[in-house]
């Protein structure tokens, strides 16, 4: 049973390494997340590298029996890198550059990025992989927040499309290019997707840009295994829920060894079940209301990937989110969220972060400590709490949930009905580009409501086992897919569908009964 | 009676040629739109034509007795001609550039762009002008979407303004760029129209940027009339009632020999009278509630170009809008449209269009017939009404409206009311630009509520015959048009003015009696 | 006792001097503004200069007694300016460049914009200061309404923190750029602005900017007074209230031989006191309710530079504001607010502006004459109130308001609040970036319903004198402010402070007492 808290001793405005230790074994604390954004301090200048700060880190979790995670530092890079290589920071859609200043805004995929990342993390990992405190490896942090749109990576969808339809008449068909006059004479006129009004060239540009991601975090991971002694697991945390633009939380799970989840949620009587009316009241802007249900969904997306246990790499601290909207739990709900997480099936719960900042975007972010650094109250129930789990381990490691429903979750569905959703916005009437989202947590509340346990299922996941499957807004589906889901009703699974099922089919053109059953090739006349 | 629908074989996913004219045979259709849209079907390379497929369809059509509009394919362009010189796509107000991949994208202003779209015209007209089922042209679609903002099309501007005011000091004072330091010293002084704050500026570039439009369809149409035949008709679709932003409805309507017009209303509870307090639930996003008038209002506009008959080119056929939005008309409600059409003036009634497509932007904008392909609802409707118009054509051809009152639609006004608009957004307080088309649809509403037929006119047209002449918001008006209007007051006529009316004189400079009484020309102290 | 108007004459559509100058006579106006807005008049074609019209204005105000303010015309730059140094617009932080077509639109650091607004104010000023009509200057006008990002800006920033903080690491350690690998190994590293997530690099930054517009005023007001006679004053108008983005107007006010402000507010029902419940209605779109509590604020700001006297340059002749938002004052209500300035301290009123224009982008911003030119409604009340003013002058002039309570002021909170707002839009969520002002504004309202008469004070002005100093927000406070608000307290003052309340300290880095207590530097590990 891993609890603990993301540690970065860097961040603090001054040396209190021991005093931190000491508070978290009070808490019955045995894990830290170290290392991960920091490469300006890991490699203040282009090749030279200050690496010895984390032994004494190392060392001395160590000597207190806490084990340490080793994150690799690569989604936030050092402004050196950006004055050097200006082109490697991200494009957006409409040509524009995503400025240095944040984090998660490069071109991962540009080689000079790979080159700089690649140095960085063997030089880390390479370092500190035989400490006997690492226990695994964190690749890069949430991934896949922006799509790119770099002249490279533009290149690389070209090439994609030439390696999965091989000409262009095929892509003419298979997207319908006769419309609008956008026919392909060669794969030169292809266009770029900040103009794009095609569903079909938009759900192959989707599936490219998490392919991306998928390809970046198995690069990190195959470099990382080059030093790891066996024992040692990686992982990657994902946002929770419905997760990034351009992460595919399946195809990514399959990379790691122990996947792990960013689980943010309302508290206070956001947190409350039943819901009060105005439980969007203690909502951040950022995160949506519902918070016990949103912690059980995201829980069982964190199961999804391979169907077996998974991290909470980062939960509720104190207050989540900006200046302008602080609500810390109330007394009590810390101790209920880790519970119910790991009632459904997580192995060990960890906080961002240890420390609120003093500095940089995220101050009111808070931490296990607050600003003044001393224990307070999320501090206490937290020291219980771990105090509980440390007695009970045996009783709590390893827990599985049973599921009397399973869920299939279909990411091409999401990416096709963001391009083209269902739902309007209530309030503007203008498209809700997270319909698929409303309509998967809708079907998944109201079997909450009931009390089912659920499953949540990928479409290369089995389902044969579960009495009921709801594929809720499956409107992308191959034949082979559609083939399965009969067979399972056939067989006497229940089946639930819901309206826009299928009729996207594999490749996002639409298509009745009547337009496919002549067996015909759509061709032109 | 011209009774059909657009049709586009080549977005079919199968060949149904037959098929699909046995149906347009079986619901009385007698005219189909041809061609528009697919500039890569005709030309899939540069200088490549592939003409043939036409023949096929024209011959089919003229067999079943079917009439053909052969549009030029214009307004949507060939991913090669975007690629060979991207200088031709528009640029907007603020400098970027609209990307290739939807339609109605290009300055089509540019030389380039013009060599080639006489080439693909003559090639297309030139081949089938003497096919016995063409019965006329339609040249270009919507025309007038974009104010382009190109420097050729900037340069043309600078000699339009030379050649209406001569001299820059005479702009100055035409203008007033006294005011904020904005005197020209010469014409290359002269800035760009995306930071422009002077009221008469803004008045001359929407003027000389409907102007180009007017140019563009009428440099069209004189190509097409190079091969017509005698009898064929050049017609152009205009967006239904207050029309494109750069599209001056009268001056095009004088390039026509049919004019035509697209008109879509919400329908459902949306096309009840009276309108229920929810009408507005029913119409698209981009469609304005209060179907019946504004149905009628459309028609009336499209009467207006030159007082006489004109074509309905494209309607409701099923659901119209986007994704999230779908109201196919109720029951009986497509029969509605079409007569109350033609009691407006409507020479004849064509659906967008024939079937719903399974690709592209458009897959939610339905047709006459479904995904499915196969006859339905609205299907049975039409045809039904299609058999009447067919039986009672004698009695239904050639209708020409009464009209009660006379509405004066000022074109400069609404311009001039978009930059300066007197009415706010009533949730936002923000200045509500369609200020002018608000005020305007009141008076004919308010006309409409009481029974009244109305008359449409520009400026241009004679309204003695007319007991009343209503002008709303008439904020633009010359010497000529002021004197007009008080002699047909004189004359007993009832004009009916409303606030703001005549203020910005002829070149959006106010001025009161006091400022203008003293015979004196503005000028420099 | 000042009481006057702007006066335009070269925006007039015919020359009316005399005309205007007997009507100020009759409303007994003593001022005129002159001059401003007016460089292309001034220098229509780069180097030539048109002065003499300036030359009878002056002598026939001067023949009427009335004095003059003479305005540099800097804000608004000619045609050919831009044309010929487009590198002169201002950049904003995305990039964009500000288009030519409006004012206050420039990069006032760029020396080639110096270079001939050195060049047409030395040419305006040696010309007149010699005039007797001339008793003052008003150099610019409201200037700081842009942040400038243009790379001589960017540079000079780089600059001032080499000035500041020396070296890098120093600036690491201010900053907290350990935080997301933002450490520069040199200051080649700093990032632009535009992508900035840093609190102490936005404050900095907003320090920095700030600075700029001081400078630039400064700089003006040296060359003017290279010619001014003795005893001509020296101005500049602020925009009333929380001010410009880019303007500090306690370091302004350390330049002005008299200070001045733009003092607009809401009239109608808006200008009620109790406010009734609709007064939001009666305020145009830019600016907020609370007329007379607002009017009060503005005055006691006008006052805070120097806390001695102040001149009104600008405020409501008739309606302001915008096309679509025209609430002129009731009967009465003109008169009331010029009691009102003067009783909160004002040495003069000045209305803008004489007459309302025909031309320009401010044609619904009407002046004392609306336009036909004539004397109506408001020049009937501004003349009985003029005849008021100019029989008690004696009485009137030099008033100086008690103040039973000081305000503390705090131009880097604002700053601060403004990147990290702890308040939230109460429609949207959104963080509420005026922050400081509505906390500001809250605790100056609470007062003044209690009829308490205010003062603000800057952070480097005295409170001893004052029984109550109320310092709202006082995000970011230094040690030696913090413990002369403390001696304060223990000397018996009654110190009020609020929430948010000194966290930011001098550097806008968050530190509790613990953090600080230490004594130690922030530091790397």
């Amino acid at each position: 049973m891993l609890f603990g808290a993301a540690y970065y001793p860097e961040y603090e405005p001054y040396d209190r390494l021991e005093a931190d230790i000491a508070l978290m074994r009070q808490a019955s604390m045995n894990l830290v997340r170290l290392g991960e954004s920091a490469w300006a301090s890991w490699e203040p200048d282009d090749g030279r590298f200050e690496l010895e700060r984390m032994q004494r880190v190392l060392d001395q979790v160590h000597a207190a029996g806490i084990r340490a995670v080793l994150g690799t530092p690569t989604y936030a890079i050092p402004p050196w890198l950006a004055r050097k290589y200006p082109e490697i920071m991200a494009h957006r859609a409409d040509g524009t550059i995503i400025p240095y200043g944040g984090r998660q805004n490069v071109d991962f995929t540009h080689p000079a990025y790979r080159y700089h990342a690649a140095r960085v993390i063997r030089a880390i990992v390479g370092r500190f992989a035989e400490h006997p405190a690492v226990i695994g490896y964190q690749v890069d942090n949430e991934t896949g927040i922006e799509l790119l749109h770099n002249d490279g990576v533009f290149a690389a969808f070209v090439d994609y499309l030439r390696g999965r339809y091989g000409d262009v008449e095929e892509l003419n068909n298979v997207w319908g290019l006769t419309y609008w006059s956008q026919r392909l004479s060669r794969w030169a006129d292809l266009w770029r997707p900040g103009g794009n009004t095609c569903p079909g060239y938009d759900l192959d540009w989707r599936r490219f840009q998490a392919s991306l991601t998928t390809e970046f975090l198995g690069w990190q991971a195959a470099i990382v295994r080059e030093y790891a002694r066996p024992g040692q697991f990686v992982t990657h945390c994902l946002v929770g829920g419905h997760g990034r633009p351009a992460a595919d939380r399946y195809a990514i799970a399959q990379l790691l060894d122990l996947p792990a989840e960013n689980i943010y949620v309302a508290a206070q009587d956001g947190l409350s079940l039943p819901e009060p009316d105005n439980a969007a009241r203690y909502a951040p802007s950022w995160c949506e209301a519902g918070g016990v249900r949103r912690l059980s969904l995201m829980a069982d997306m964190g199961r999804s990937g391979n169907q077996r246990g998974f991290l909470v790499t980062e939960t509720n601290a104190q207050a989540i989110g900006l200046s302008h909207e602080n609500f810390p739990a109330y007394d009590g709900q810390w101790r209920l969220m880790v519970y119910a997480l790991l009632a459904r099936g997580a192995e060990g719960v960890s906080y961002w972060h240890w420390h609120t900042c003093h500095q940089g975007n995220e101050q009111y972010w808070a931490g296990v400590l607050g600003h003044d650094l001393e224990p307070g109250r999320a501090y206490q129930e937290l020291a219980r709490t771990g105090r509980e789990l440390s007695e009970h381990a045996s009783a709590l490691d390893g827990l599985r949930p049973d599921a009397d429903v399973a869920l299939l979750y279909s990411q091409d569905s999401k990416y096709a009905l963001s391009f083209q959703p269902p739902l309007a916005d209530a309030q503007t009437g203008a498209p809700d580009r997270r319909s698929y989202e409303q309509i998967f947590d809708a079907f998944y509340g109201a079997f909450f409501d009931t009390g089912a346990q659920l499953a949540i299922l990928h479409p290369d996941q089995a389902w044969d086992a579960y009495p009921v499957l709801v594929a809720p807004a499956l409107y992308i589906a191959d034949e082979a897919l559609c083939e399965r889901l009969a067979r399972y009703a056939r067989d006497g699974g229940h089946l639930v569908l819901s309206f826009r099922s299928g009729p996207g089919r594999a490749r996002n053109r639409l298509g009745g009964r009547a337009a496919s059953r002549r067996g015909q090739r759509p061709g032109r006349l």
